[in-house]
């Protein structure tokens, strides 16, 4: 069963319609957002704006700053607040990459060389907090205690998740569980901060907060099931990340989970040598593919990812048809279509 | 010249009269810092509070969270606000040591091992972060944006400063305005941010606040400069760290600016060789305490520090006369005279 298609279309340029509605929607305050990006990076510590627009200026799709503009246009806000948020969405973002290549020794990231590979790994970890603090610099000035207070406490339950992820490292019996609770912390909450915020400049009801924050927690875990997949199974090209870097680390995430769970003594024996004990040969990465594929671990986590992506969707109920709307159900295909 | 006596009295427990002052004041509220410290480490995730408390509860002075203390005092501040603000303030003192760790490869801080010798850099990384985010919640639910941004801010321009120190490290020919400008960022301003913060909550004028800044901001320089002279001086014991860390790294502080441009050219060529090709072998770092002596290095940094407590100390003389003020400028003796 092969779960991957490429995303390019004829020209090489890859196809994103989940995502262009969004684009559509709120391009032009995605511009705003990266020109108060390109200014709040900027220190008299040379290094720091240098090393920060490697990672930035890198670009990627800003998919979270743009769910805090999609959401604050789905509750109708007309003012400009959303777009400094924003940017903090993605400095907070930034920082944990920079800290993720510390901790992952990853090589490359969004297809480029990894920040710490170029810059070290003492400043990644220093530019990581700078943008941090940087970031609540932001929301300060913005003013608002509720943001501030979504923001800080999803700080602090990314950092948990981060530290979670440590503990189930190279643990092939690592449960369902325990990996939801990983992704859920790690990459989920953030989603979920992103779009609540949108409702909070809005000054909406605290439902259609609670509605964008299970919105985006759902899209979240849909997000990071699909990364998880690709991690076995997209093209090098396609991905712009190292492929195979899970499986080489031992980071285990649920296409592992499930092959192991499903597997032979034989096959257990094969997972616990190249995810615990890290012993990896030649051809191991084919074989772990081939295994996940024949048991279907790679295909069933999609469909665990489609299970989130309806949540999501349903999520969304309470609010009324709209453009916006129409472009946050395209952001759910978006981020589980990346796999076919 | 020898610079150093032993700080301890006949019955080897440090000798810290300037200290005791404040101490007295502001020892009760000090355990409720504590108690709250230990209370905001928990997660559910153990191995956050596990390593926490390896550093947290190694204990040291508190001397930053006591400054805050001391500075509510000093205001005539009669609530309780400023114990978790207290707290937030050892919080980000001991992110910065985490990340610090990680940064430096020192292997020892307070004279237990370092987390990351015993936890890895990874956690030490994540850890970090988690306290870092914590302080922010505690900062979000005492709900004044003064002390966000005094304490926003002063992460930022720390980190800038650890960046700094980056760039000029293994550079011998640093100036000692650039060795300022690095302590001023990596240490002064959180001590200056965590005095500031006691006038905020006792709602003072901003003359007072900025008294209190200033005051910090020199006391963290003095701080920092004897901290530099104890790294070539101090017994293990005294210090409770790694004695010479700062030269095996190669790390640029004042005592070496001094003898660097002191130095004759047979000097310079050891400087080099030891600080910016790292080649050191036995016995070099005797002989580098020793030109440190000879052309008073070591002494004179002292005396720069003298320098920036006096200058702390006149910040103070716009309040009035209280064991408060008293204690605080007892603060000041206690940062220089841990050199003696």
């Amino acid at each position: 069963m092969g779960v991957v298609v490429s995303l390019k279309d004829g020209k090489g340029k890859p196809r994103t319609p989940g995502f262009d509605r969004l684009m559509a929607l709120a391009g032009e305050d995605l511009k705003a957002v990266d020109q108060v990006i390109l200014q709040q990076m900027q220190s008299s510590v040379e290094l720091i704006p240098q090393l920060a627009s490697h990672l930035i200026a890198a670009g990627g799709k800003r998919l979270r700053p743009m769910l805090t503009l999609g959401s604050a246009k789905l509750c109708g806000y007309e003012g400009v607040r959303h777009v400094r948020l924003a940017a903090c969405v993605e400095f907070i973002h930034t920082a944990t990459l920079l800290h993720d290549d510390v901790v992952d020794k990853s090589e490359l990231r969004r297809g480029a060389a990894s920040a710490n590979a170029v810059f070290g790994n003492k400043a990644s970890v220093l530019v990581g907090d700078f943008l941090f603090a940087r970031a609540f610099e932001l929301m300060v000035a913005d003013g608002s205690l509720e943001v501030l207070k979504i923001l800080s406490r999803a700080s602090a339950v990314i950092a948990e998740g981060e530290v979670m992820q440590l503990a189930t490292a190279n643990d092939t019996e690592t449960s369902e569980t325990a990996y939801l609770e990983v992704i859920r912390s790690k990459t989920a909450e953030l989603f979920a901060a992103a779009c609540a915020i949108g409702a909070v400049v809005a000054e909406r009801p605290k439902a259609e907060q609670e509605a964008l924050y299970g919105y985006g927690l759902n899209l979240g875990i849909a997000f990071q099931l699909i990364d998880d997949v690709l991690d076995y199974s997209a093209s090098q090209a396609t991905l712009g990340k190292t492929i195979g870097d899970d499986f080489r680390e031992g980071k285990i995430t649920l296409p592992l989970v499930l092959a192991f769970r499903r597997g032979t003594d034989n096959e257990r024996a094969f997972w616990r040598r190249t995810q615990e004990e890290l012993e990896q040969k030649d051809g191991d990465l084919d074989h772990a593919v081939e295994l996940m594929e024949r048991n279907g671990a790679l295909g069933d986590t999609v469909t665990r990812a489609r299970h989130y992506g309806a949540i999501a969707h349903d999520t969304l109920g309470i609010f009324k048809d709209s453009p916006a709307k129409h472009a946050l159900d395209g952001i759910i295909d978006f981020c589980i279509k990346r796999a076919y």
